[in-house]
């Protein structure tokens, strides 16, 4: 997926929802109790029912290694799924790796070649080798963690601003074509530091929500004038309710998300 | 596998060797073509053939992911024969994982629960939440990178003495018993000023032979009293050659490195 198929996804839909696909078999509706592959067909009707309002999913794969085999097929159902209705969506997996040439080439093929999804996160720590290979894929993206949401960013990524040595470093290996960062919604100065530093590049921005971050402040401080954002929610769409109307409460949530989005970034 | 019992299998076996188990279907003999589970069976004899020489496998993730479910499972195949046949062994997950508390503990469930691996290695960028939930299980490892072995360490790692804070903070959140390091051969000062950090810790030491390193540059800057290290090889032993006698082969590369750490080390 290029840049440019985003950005007119983003003007078509009116929205840079990104719905976060992290499915807890603890917590699915009791209706999908005795499915064959239940975080497939829970994924499948949420993503029916938010589709409309959405222009990226993200899986984390956690959630599926979790299961083992079972899980990481369940994962492969639903990228494929996506891919074959909704084939201009986004679809990022989520995975956070990052390892040596040799080995991250194999991860690229993991996710880009095994399966059809657009873009995978990645680690920064070991550096320029380890996201490389990922950059060698034609209309592909690597998004690079910039600084996360988690109240644990303080330990490392913050400290003598690593999280904007990282960026100003990593952008330098590839262009805004190929390359977003991960900007969290729960510290929104810093988010307009990082737009300051990337003007062009996408932020995948998770944290709205339960997190603490809204729209409105990540649209102030991140937004450029293309929006160059996905905002990510994961919980407050899948678990908007715990019973049967699971896909209409998601749908309903992401539809609010949606329209916050319309009104403060991409309308404005 | 507690702290003790590892450093009663190096007495032992005399030996401090961990063989990375990273499979690439393009390269295995010509003799396991038509196998249904090849990356499995081709662990096995090298498994087989080495355990007596090994102390710990280390399968990396990215060397089944990139073959889908079908990977995945012959990862679990691999984990659940090494600790059948050799319960006494460690096994790592070379997975450098890493993301905020609650998937984090999905990873944990993955490979302490669903698999039985006893350590998993984990990048520390998102910091202390991502590490936590790896410590809360009983006789299991978290193995977190402190300097790499690859180039491009240099782009972050070796910035402003990353590696050292990284070493320094993460200490604290465990003890020398669930905690060890990743320290590359490659560079031997840093492996001294890392021993230096902390004196107790096993060290999990890639870069030996391809990359670089040796056992007599590891034993010298990265030994302490007891041993305190790890030290992989992959590549080097599962690769030995390319024919049918590819598990003779692995057996004395194997043996040889052991003699080194025997030599170097272990009966200082």
């Amino acid at each position: 997926m290029t840049a440019n198929q985003l950005y007119g996804q983003i003007k078509e839909k009116q929205s840079c929802l990104c719905v976060g696909l992290d499915p807890d078999l603890d917590r699915l509706p009791a209706a999908l109790d005795g499915e064959k592959y239940p975080l497939f067909i829970f994924n499948r009707e949420i993503i029916d029912a938010t589709a409309q309002f959405a222009v990226c999913y993200k899986p984390n794969t956690a959630f599926y290694e979790c299961y083992g085999a079972w899980g990481w097929e369940q994962l492969e159902m639903t990228v494929g799924y996506i891919k074959e209705q909704y084939p201009e969506m986004m679809v990022i997996a989520d995975a956070k790796r990052g390892d040596i040439g040799n080995t991250a080439g194999h991860y690229a093929k993991a996710f880009f070649e095994n399966m059809p999804c657009d873009a995978v996160t990645l680690a920064p720590y070991m550096g320029r080798d380890s996201v490389e290979p990922f950059l060698a894929y034609k209309d592909k993206w690597a998004v690079v963690l910039g600084l996360t949401s988690n109240a644990s960013a303080a330990d490392f990524e913050m400290q003598d601003d690593l999280y904007k040595k990282v960026i100003s470093t990593a952008m330098q290996w590839g262009t805004p074509d190929n390359m977003m960062f991960v900007a969290g919604a729960t510290r929104p100065q810093m988010l307009a530091d990082i737009r300051a530093i990337c003007p062009d590049h996408f932020l995948l921005v998770p944290g709205v929500g339960a997190q603490g971050g809204s729209v409105e402040q990540v649209a102030k401080y991140g937004a450029n004038s293309r929006c160059g954002l996905l905002i990510n929610s994961s919980r407050g769409i899948i678990y908007a309710s715990s019973g049967s109307d699971f896909a209409d409460a998601a749908a309903a949530a992401a539809a609010s998300l949606k329209s916050q989005m319309e009104e403060k970034i991409i309308a404005r």
